[in-house]
């Protein structure tokens, strides 16, 4: 490992539709072959160098001083800096080099962490409201009595109207020992209840494995959600465990997994994939390729299966063109997502970073996937619910009707096998007799309307059918691989 | 007019969607208030100034070089450069603060000429196609015979397929006595014609006038659709025609008049209202106030009424200002656009500017309409046909259908007085009877189903209403403004 360069490669999970979150992948620089520390410029080229930095800039800073200047209102020099260089990064069209300020830089940080100081609860917003996901287990979150869509209203005494996701979880995070006070809405409740949470060390769990079984054989499952700082480690402890229950078949799941820094992604495969071909192959701008390749000498004794989606991006796609290309291991699932490049987070001072695209990387046998994919052994579509609309009623829907909410109605009553006919969100007589079977099924009032007790039955319902392992035709598809 | 600055300011009609159609204001600066030249800085200044441009760029230097030593793949200077730009002038969030390259100079300059050497033909994108809007009467167009709607398949032979408008257009203009050859599609042929058109010089109108009458009294019309260069000229010629024929009042109409030259709104101006108030007052950064005069000592001896709606931005804004604030006249229509500031374009190099907003215009009383736009005295609404969408058939709409389609077509009926009942794309009992009382009062067919010719019958109809003068009830409330 120690040939390894220091690079970060990013993913945003843009056709997720998730807005940004981001993994990266660390890497190290092999010593000499790249350096952007200013000191080493020598200084008797300094002269030359300040010349050319500047002719080569001569617009840039008239147009500066023109804007300074001339500008109806007083502009800050900060933020014309700041726009130019997120001007010259954004002429890339490149949607994984960015310019990170200070906040984005930290929190760009904050995401390989493999612990912190808080109350260890995930928190999404959801309709405009900030609500609890899951209290972490073992977490002050839980051992406080925090529940899954408990609604937060205030923090420390201050409501958290108009805050974004990201000044929420920084109210809410602290150093560890101090309080934070949340008031809670919890819909059995009549009124707001106030708690009193002492922050403490949070581990961030990328890793969960289980046992499974297929036709008596013990068969591994391990999930990896993203790969952070502690990604491979737990992995391994994870793995050792499964291998002494007499492993048949081990399923790596990274469906979801938009990826992460490249060397934890390098630590499992080097558990996992032999010598035979590169792991992977990082080609340079010159279009040099340098081939990586890992130690391990024998192929396992179990085969492995690899559970992939369209969110699987960047270290999860090197992880799957690994183990097919070199292994011939089975994918199960949807085609990749397509991210082939790796960037590297350079620091512009001591605050901000250029997140910049520097390298592309190819699977063991050279193919580029960017923008591609790659394609599962074994494609498998999850039954349609999987992918169901939230039913936000703002009233009772009933025949005649024309809207978005019936459609979505509709398309949940067909998911769970009361077909209406139509979904396009005309609310005709198939759709009242398809709504009155839902309801006489599971012993509600047969109405053919959809009220707001009919709406929730509904979710619930779609709830149930997703988290029932059965219904993860992926994952069935998988346990079969092994025979 | 010696005291006037060289100034430009200019409106995207942002609100029409129009995608940048945009004018100007040019005005000339007091000698030595404001000055761009390099040549300016003293050349005992010069050693400081560099580096004080260094120093604040010193951050913007390093992510250039950054970018261009690491990307993956090659970047040029003059992009980044260009980004830098842009992206200093993104951070204004001022919409009307924008970098123009060359080719955005060139057409930014040619949006004022008076006129071009072309074949004097309107054209537009319409469903993908290039459409002709209309022939400019007199032009080498009309000439050969080009007519409204024809569509153009070719230009010397190339597919127009691809081309925006701007490419179009530059490769249908050219210089006068040479010849284009447009390859044409019109929907009574069977066969594309090809014509060839010698290009020659064709004035660009922005003036058009009228006599009209309201109780046998001569009402004049003039409508200004820019403030172009030779539009205060022309307005002129106009007037004084229209002044010879015993006038009784003035209507002037800028509906959907985006603005243009300040020079060209400020000689209209003169014209037109006394010096008892500033008619515009320029406001500074600093926040000092230039209130600028006409040198008109008596009122006209008609009264005037201006025609103003969402469209009519800037300079028409300007006029709307003075005209009501000085005069009292009556403003009939819709409330303005609502754009208070004043660009100038800064030329960077010989090729590039930014056009930049540099003032704030006030009303003659002070108001700033910046965001707000102006009232008019009497508001009036056009009926709603006015805006009705256009319906692009891919089936013949029958009952039961539920589509965006079915809703323009409900519109439609409802506008031209058969109404459906319901607005909301389904193709109920009652839409039918609808369309049944439609086709059957237009004499066609009475099917109950909108196939090709029910719909063309359909945008004839709203066509031929908007057209007549009689329901444009802006015009009409206009004209009894005067008793």
């Amino acid at each position: 490992m120690k040939n390894r360069w220091l690079v970060i490669i990013s993913i945003c999970s843009l056709l997720l539709g998730a807005g940004g979150t981001y993994a990266s992948f660390l890497w190290i620089l092999p010593p000499g072959t790249m350096d952007f520390s200013k000191e080493k410029v020598g200084s008797e080229q300094q002269a030359t160098t300040e010349r050319e930095r500047i002719s080569g800039l001569e617009k840039v800073a008239d147009a500066f001083d023109l804007i300074r200047k001339s500008y109806v209102e007083d502009v800050s020099d900060g933020q014309l800096i700041q726009g130019a260089i997120q001007g010259m990064v954004g002429t890339l069209q490149d949607p994984y080099s960015v310019y990170m300020d200070e906040e984005a830089s930290e929190r760009f940080n904050d995401s390989f962490d493999s612990s912190f100081d808080g109350i260890g609860a995930q928190i999404a917003i959801q309709e405009g409201k900030l609500i609890i996901i899951s209290p972490i287990k073992n977490s002050p979150a839980e051992k406080a009595g925090l529940k899954a869509r408990d609604r937060i209203i205030s923090i420390d005494g201050e409501t958290v109207e108009g805050l974004d996701l990201f000044e929420a979880s920084k109210r809410i995070r602290g150093k560890k020992g101090s309080v934070v006070k949340l008031e809670i809405a919890r819909s059995e409740l009549t009124k707001p209840l106030t708690i009193e949470i002492m922050r403490d060390k949070v581990p961030v769990l990328t890793v969960f494995s289980d046992m499974k079984k297929n036709a008596e054989k013990n068969i591994g499952y391990i999930q990896i959600t993203t790969f952070a700082q502690h990604t491979a480690k737990d992995f391994t402890t994870e793995l050792r465990k499964l291998e002494e229950q007499n492993l048949k078949g081990l399923i790596i799941d990274v469906r979801g997994n938009p990826g992460g820094m490249l060397s934890s992604v390098e630590d499992i495969l080097f558990q996992i994939v032999t010598d035979s071909k590169p792991y992977v192959q990082i080609e340079e701008r010159s279009g040099k390729r340098n081939p990586l390749y890992t130690s391990l000498k024998k192929k396992l004794p179990y085969p492995i299966t690899l559970l992939v989606d369209e969110g699987s991006a960047s270290a999860s796609e090197i992880l799957a063109g690994a183990l097919s290309e070199i292994e011939g291991y089975t994918l199960v699932g949807k085609k990749t997502f397509g991210k082939g490049t790796v960037q590297q987070a350079l620091p512009l001072d001591d605050h901000s970073n250029i997140k910049l695209t520097m390298f592309k990387w190819l699977t063991p046998d050279g193919n580029w996937i960017h923008g591609k994919g790659i394609k599962p052994t074994i494609e498998v579509e999850q039954p349609a619910y999987f992918h169901a609309h939230s039913l936000q009623l703002d009233e009772t829907l009933a025949l005649d009707m024309n809207n978005e909410n019936v459609t979505i109605a509709q398309e949940m009553l067909l998911a769970l096998g009361f077909g209406s006919g139509r979904q396009d969100g005309y609310f005709d007589e198939q759709t009242e007799r398809a709504v009155k079977a839902f309801q006489s099924i599971k012993k509600m009032p047969v109405t053919g309307r959809i009220d707001v007790e009919t709406a929730v039955k509904l979710e619930e319902e779609i709830v149930k059918a997703i988290q029932d392992e059965k219904n993860d035709l992926q994952l069935q598809v998988a346990l079969k691989t092994f025979r």
